[in-house]
């Protein structure tokens, strides 16, 4: 069944790579306009997966994030719109030049073909994946938890029919509609037909496509970010940004989880960031020269170091050098985002060449690796592999590259 | 075994990531000087190999490439300076924009890592891949055929000395000296040592690196290139680019294999373009309709359509339109090059923008896909996949990408 879905999908692939930018966004408007105009027919089908993930015992934090409601489905749509608006990455020259003999070599951007995307319980990644493939000119075939499989299935039938409507091949966008587990593993394996799979959730599930897919998979999202406090570091900066970095939004991969303090500065440090974060009840676990200086934080386990909460808890250990901090961020590392707070250029420049990373930053949060806010608007992931793409997934990222050599009869 | 290797590699790459333009050329000047120094060290451990070669039987073929000489071995060392002359790829900024809250955001090309490199039996690609590898920053782990396995840990002696003379880690550049398929299938599985592996060699040696192993792969070199003769063709340009793109290396993976004639034009093309590929003593197998034109072509069965030949055959096949070719591409491509012949600029816009591979021709000979024609000077293969990189893997693709934001205490 998956191979005729791969096979749909590679023939809407061909059609979508040299469709022009006005039709892609004409469906991306279409689809926009469908979602808002039938939303009592997603609400519908949204309220039944609510009623069986209650029935099914679901935490309350998932519920909510299953849960859509007038404003959420207006945020999808004008997700959709903020996407279509974006520049049009298929066909940008990215390299040209003039051979001696006379023959013309240009680099362009193209599609990569058909994208996977494995994804949990949120129902908007549906719709997000759909136009962030087709605004790249890549059909998609979506898998989606099977919590959210009444919802998914409402908002992919009414983006297909906007596609068609657009004059595109419905197949454009694709909903494996069979939630069991063997699913998943069959579009892991549907070599020939799928791009790139990108595993969009929890660590657990990255790791799995990661280890099972045959077919090219990015890794993204999984998040152990440090901050390390050296000792020529501004202490309120130092304060704010963990602060930031932590509480902002603990739930996403770019959040802060160990902070490390230099112990030059830790007794004058660790009480003013302890300050700030008792304000959000955020735990705080140590090593034990941490606890001597923090009588309210409890002791860290080995398990902490490199452990990704999400959640208002955070790991922190006194270290006596900045190589000490490089060696501990190089031993937990999952490669998102590492930053260094001082005042020292060159202790800065040495940590940041260091560190091999997505990204690191010198005085600022970590909550930055973000596509809208590096500049590339939506974003379908942060890659944290060395490989093809590293940070913010964004439009860019989901194409390949091409040369074109035009010539009047050279040979070599 | 392995393992330990890959750690020293590890290390080694961590010393690389940072060093200097500097160190690194006076590293690859000294390794060049070494190999002309010792050429007679060298020259004796590859007799010992051509001698080994001779008495298992190896062909005449594979004799030539196996055996070295004083002007080879100048060659290697010539190639070492030239990859020493190009420009760094390390550290080039890639992308730069300042955030509307002040901090910068600069994207940087970084090294890989650590390089697997897997190869057969020409001596000269251990220095050559050593040398792109330490240019780019990146630790490498060689393991070549057993053929060349003398040559090989002379070759490589002589380049670790040169590497710790420069005051870089010898371990910079290793070779797994156990040529047993064992030791091949381990470096395939190196995880978390491995950042890139690369196959240089055959088609059957491309595929079961790709298969078997758990580290990243970039797919190299099958090459079934096309070339197709459009009803407008200029009829003499199509048949020197055919001879041209046959001829002039055909054991290469740019060298055409197949070529695609429309039924307007083969009357008078294919007699033209035979009589020069009978001077070179080409063997022309064609379908049926080219069999009536061409008396003395034999007949193609159904394994020649996509066949590399990788010699001085040719298959032939009669098409009646410019969709028809490409589905014939389509179906065989290996994602290499496909070159058209055309006088209709529509007619090869269409061609160009309908086949998906590294690099699509207009009325130009296939030959050109390659480092040095494409101006990135040596490269270490032809990318034929779509993620990461695509054609010639020269300097800059041994690289990956990272962000460093600099601020002063911006928070989300």
């Amino acid at each position: 069944m998956l191979t005729e879905m791969g096979k749909r999908a590679k023939a809407a692939a061909m059609v979508l790579y040299n469709a022009s930018s006005e039709t892609k966004d004409l469906a991306l408007t279409y689809a926009a306009e469908a979602l808002i105009a039938n939303q009592e027919t997603i609400l519908a089908a949204n309220a039944e997966d609510v009623e069986k993930g209650n029935a099914s015992g679901l935490t309350n934090a998932l519920i909510d994030r299953l849960t859509l409601t007038e404003e959420r489905i207006k945020g999808i749509a004008d997700g959709m719109l903020a996407v279509r608006d974006l520049p049009d990455p298929v066909g940008a020259v990215l390299d040209e030049f003039t051979h001696k003999n006379g023959m013309k070599i240009v680099k362009k951007a193209v599609p990569l073909g058909v994208i996977g995307v494995i994804f949990e319980a949120r129902p908007n990644v549906s719709a997000d994946s759909a136009a962030l493939c087709l605004k790249s000119g890549n059909a998609s075939i979506l898998r989606g938890g099977k919590e959210a499989i009444k919802s998914n299935i409402a908002i992919v039938s009414l983006i297909r029919d906007a596609i068609e409507k657009a004059g595109l091949p419905r197949d454009c966008v694709q909903l494996i509609e069979d939630t069991t587990r063997q699913s998943s593993i069959d579009l892991m394996h549907l070599d020939g037909y799928i791009d790139l799979l990108i595993p969009r959730g929890g660590q657990g599930l990255i790791q799995a496509v990661k280890r099972e897919s045959s077919v090219p998979v990015i890794e993204t999202g999984a998040g152990t970010c440090h901050i390390y406090v050296a000792p020529s570091a501004d202490l309120d900066m130092a304060a704010n940004v963990i602060f930031n970095a932590k509480t902002s939004r603990p739930s996403v991969c770019n959040a802060v989880e160990c902070i490390l303090i230099n112990s030059v500065c830790a007794e004058d440090a660790l009480p003013r960031i302890a300050e700030k974060l008792r304000t959000k009840n955020v735990e705080m676990r140590g090593d034990s020269r941490t606890l001597k200086i923090l009588p309210d934080a409890v002791p860290a386990s080995d398990s902490d170091w490199g452990k990704e909460y999400d959640d208002y808890i955070i790991a922190i250990k006194v270290v006596d050098s900045l190589d000490e901090a490089i060696d501990h961020i190089r031993t937990y590392s999952t490669f998102h985002s590492e930053s260094i707070i001082t005042e020292d250029p060159e202790e800065a420049a040495r940590f940041m060449n260091a560190i091999d990373c997505a990204a690191v930053y010198w005085n600022v949060s970590t909550r930055f690796t973000d596509g809208g806010e590096f500049g590339m608007g939506a974003e379908i992931g942060i890659s944290t592999q060395k490989l093809h793409a590293r940070g913010p997934l964004g439009l860019k990222q989901l194409c390949s590259e091409k040369y074109y050599i035009y010539g009047n009869g050279q040979v070599r």
